[in-house]
């Protein structure tokens, strides 16, 4: 459906066109910049973000071109001559440094890095942010509502009311996070997700009774019916009827999947519904439950003892209701060898300055303790203190004890990919196992433990000279 | 960079695909269906809602097909052979009814109607909802923001923190809704919007200082600069610069366009920045103001006199971050002749049964009174009463002085297009000319009016004697 032959170069803010061409006149183009991509807080209250987005934002990267038609476009608009020819032959080769995708990752620290000339990393900047704040986003939301749901399934239903064509990253990343398939076809297709889905309403009232829709479906899916059961009404018809349909698909050598609640209150209908089926024998048909959930449903159900094998998440999952946005910039840290700082009142939103890499700390349990930002030129073996970022007496000794772990990966070299990208499954596999190394403090949706991002000493004393400086010329 | 030669039939939930196999091989293929598109809750306790999506959806209708590559990743989920060479030759051939993109809408009214096959307006369920949801959604939000602005600028910087490929149907959504321009190039281009942006810290840092950086930007676009005052210090360093930089302008002939606020009280910084633009004799320099904005905001800026002309929105607009989407809903109204009716014990939730058509009706102002929801065959000017859909003594009469407007049209009869759509900028015009007809009390953000969506007596009729007949089954 989507054929792309290129990403477009227009899909990108317009200030940063302006002032691409804005330093090619004045003759900076070939100044030599790095930027961070990261963002400030984990979002909705939560301990840890799941990084997503990197394999899309680096094809996007790896294809970025203006076309003929981009190029008239921007004529159109009085863009100069020259600069429009340096945009025809406009091909990424900077380097790009990275978390893998579907890692742990935190705030304040950089999950992407990209050095280069100023005017390729300024193009970038709103592409990238849109990919990886978004995708990040919904990985992040999803693995809430997998920690939640303790094992049981998960699956996105949210096609219906995601943002447009927002359907389709958002499905992706939500198996990143933790959803064990999408009701998006389209996305199940091309990315290998498993496909969910079974009926709806309309199926059992284009039918004269519920019970000869059941009928109907189970005859010709008799092995995988999950028979919707609340059209009519739940306890009286939808689940008696289910029993019937069970009892006939056994008496031909099938079993019945599974039933689905779609409205009232999940908690008791699940009750009812599991022991009316054990009562006649359907321990084997699953409960799926669908509704407006979000994790917050999921736990308090399954605080309840609700009996419910699969939860079917839309709206609250595609969408990331609760928070719609990640806050997720991208910031000049180095120009032509010098180090940047963009102060601000708000000490929070001072950045780190500088060429930099991100280690992670493990404990003797191989378990995450902390993340340490270094300047690109250090060796973390030779780090035996990492500091927090502002108050100077807030440090922690790196002992013997502890290993760091290599996290940020060289993924683009001089425009050309260095990285192999892992299968989508395989991003979901390794997201949902380093999860594990997380501790649980963290994971909790009340006041979460707060993980520390130390400094190197360097970084510090390097941010606190430029802080200095700034408030000494004001 | 997107070309679509074709809609991809698998933009659509799996089950609609697993139900219409079912209709296909329960020889149901053939028979006749009315849906209804339709929501219960105006966005945002909103007054009234605006109508998005529609070119973008019936484009995708009229080009939804099934290409062999998805053909064949059905075939591998087990798909029988004969349904699968029945969707080879796939092409809507039903009739779709709506209202106008851009137009005043209400919760409870059908949108838009699809008459077809039920397998052919089945499938076409969750992309409909998927593009309508969104972009009426966006155009509503954004509508707030422009009312709220009373006529100063409203223009949408969303795109980064935009879900995804959302950005793009959410800025024409948005310019519809009445953002005046973009930050997104690619949709600016691609629908006629037009592009704004200028420069970011970035472009600030790069330089030794910011008088340099003002002046090199200014030298650069004479006539268009707009000068980003908060990279060091707003009041002591931006403006003051700024002001140098529009003397050098005038001496050179050219004019500073304005200057953009982005962080700090925006409120207070505005006004001094009024102040002292105004007493260097440059009243002509505007005052661009961006960071974290949305209706609620912009109201309280403009209450406090806050001399601001142009309002840059970003997340809040694109995201739609009060409410992320839209309750949009497809429901199945007739089958074969025969009207549906979704029970449910929430009567709000109890759609509307039959073939149906929607007017208006306009004050001898002209203006909005109600919205009458009649039976397809019904003539609206035999209609002296509208019934509220549930209360029975609840109905407002229709009394010579008042006329009957047309909003439903036809937009696809069987199969073929036969409405032209206007252009985008003709489609805001006409959203923003209806506008003026909704009476001010359902404009007000906090407890507006209720606007009235009442039923003919024959509807009325029609869904109360089902009602019974329910009832009595149970």
């Amino acid at each position: 459906m989507f054929k792309e032959e290129y990403f477009s170069g227009l899909y990108t803010d317009f200030y940063e066109l302006t002032m691409s061409q804005a330093y090619f006149l004045s003759g900076k183009k070939d100044e030599r910049v790095v930027f961070d991509l990261y963002f400030r807080k984990n979002p909705f209250g939560n301990g840890y973000t799941i990084f997503a987005g990197l394999e899309d934002a680096i094809n996007a990267v790896l294809n970025f071109r203006f076309s003929e038609n981009d190029l008239n476009y921007l004529e159109s608009l009085g863009f100069n001559k020259d600069f429009l020819d340096y945009l025809k032959d406009f091909r990424f080769q900077g380097s790009i440094y990275a978390f893998r995708e579907g890692d742990v990752v935190f705030n304040n620290e950089p999950l992407l890095k990209v050095e280069g000339n100023i005017i390729e990393a300024q193009l970038l900047e709103t592409m990238l942010l849109n990919f990886i704040n978004y995708q990040t986003l919904i990985a992040t939301k999803t693995r809430r509502m997998y920690f939640a749901a303790k094992g049981k399934t998960v699956v996105d239903f949210g096609m219906r009311r995601a943002q447009g064509f927002a359907a389709i990253s958002g499905s992706k990343a939500s198996y990143i996070g933790g959803a064990a398939g999408t009701s998006n076809t389209y996305a199940a297709k091309v990315f290998g997700i498993p496909p969910i889905g079974t009926h709806a309403h309309s199926w059992i009232q284009s039918f004269k009774s519920e019970y000869e829709a059941f009928k109907r479906y189970a005859d010709i899916y008799p092995d995988s019916t999950t028979l919707l059961v609340d059209t009519y009404d739940t306890l009286k018809s939808g689940i008696p009827n289910a029993i019937k349909i069970a009892k006939y698909l056994e008496s031909k050598g099938h079993k019945l999947k599974a039933i689905r609640l779609d409205s009232g209150d999940l908690a008791y209908l699940s009750k009812k519904a599991r022991k009316m089926l054990d009562e006649n024998g359907l321990g084997y048909v699953k409960i799926v439950v669908s509704n407006q959930l979000d994790e917050n449903i999921i736990d308090s159900l399954l605080d309840q003892n609700a009996p419910i094998d699969i939860f079917g998440v839309g709206t609250k999952l595609i969408t990331s209701y609760s928070q719609p946005a990640l806050d997720g910039v991208y910031k000049l840290a180095e120009i032509s060898g010098r180090p940047t700082l963009k102060f601000s009142e708000n000490t929070e939103k001072i950045n780190l300055p500088g060429n930099k890499k991100v280690v992670r700390v493990l404990n003797e349990d191989n378990n995450f303790l902390l993340d340490g930002v270094l300047l690109n030129e250090e060796n973390e073996n030779s780090i035996k203190l990492l500091r927090h970022p502002s108050i100077p007496f807030k440090k922690t000794e790196i002992t013997d004890d502890l290993k760091f772990e290599k996290v940020f990966y060289k993924i683009v070299e001089n425009g050309k990919l260095v990285y192999k990208f892992p299968t989508l499954k395989d991003v979901r596999d390794f997201s949902l196992k380093r999860f594990e190394q997380l501790p649980s403090e963290f994971k909790r949706f009340v006041n979460p433990h707060i993980y520390r991002v130390g400094l190197s000493d360097k970084l510090y004393n390097l941010r606190h000279s430029l802080i200095e400086r700034r408030l000494e010329n004001k």
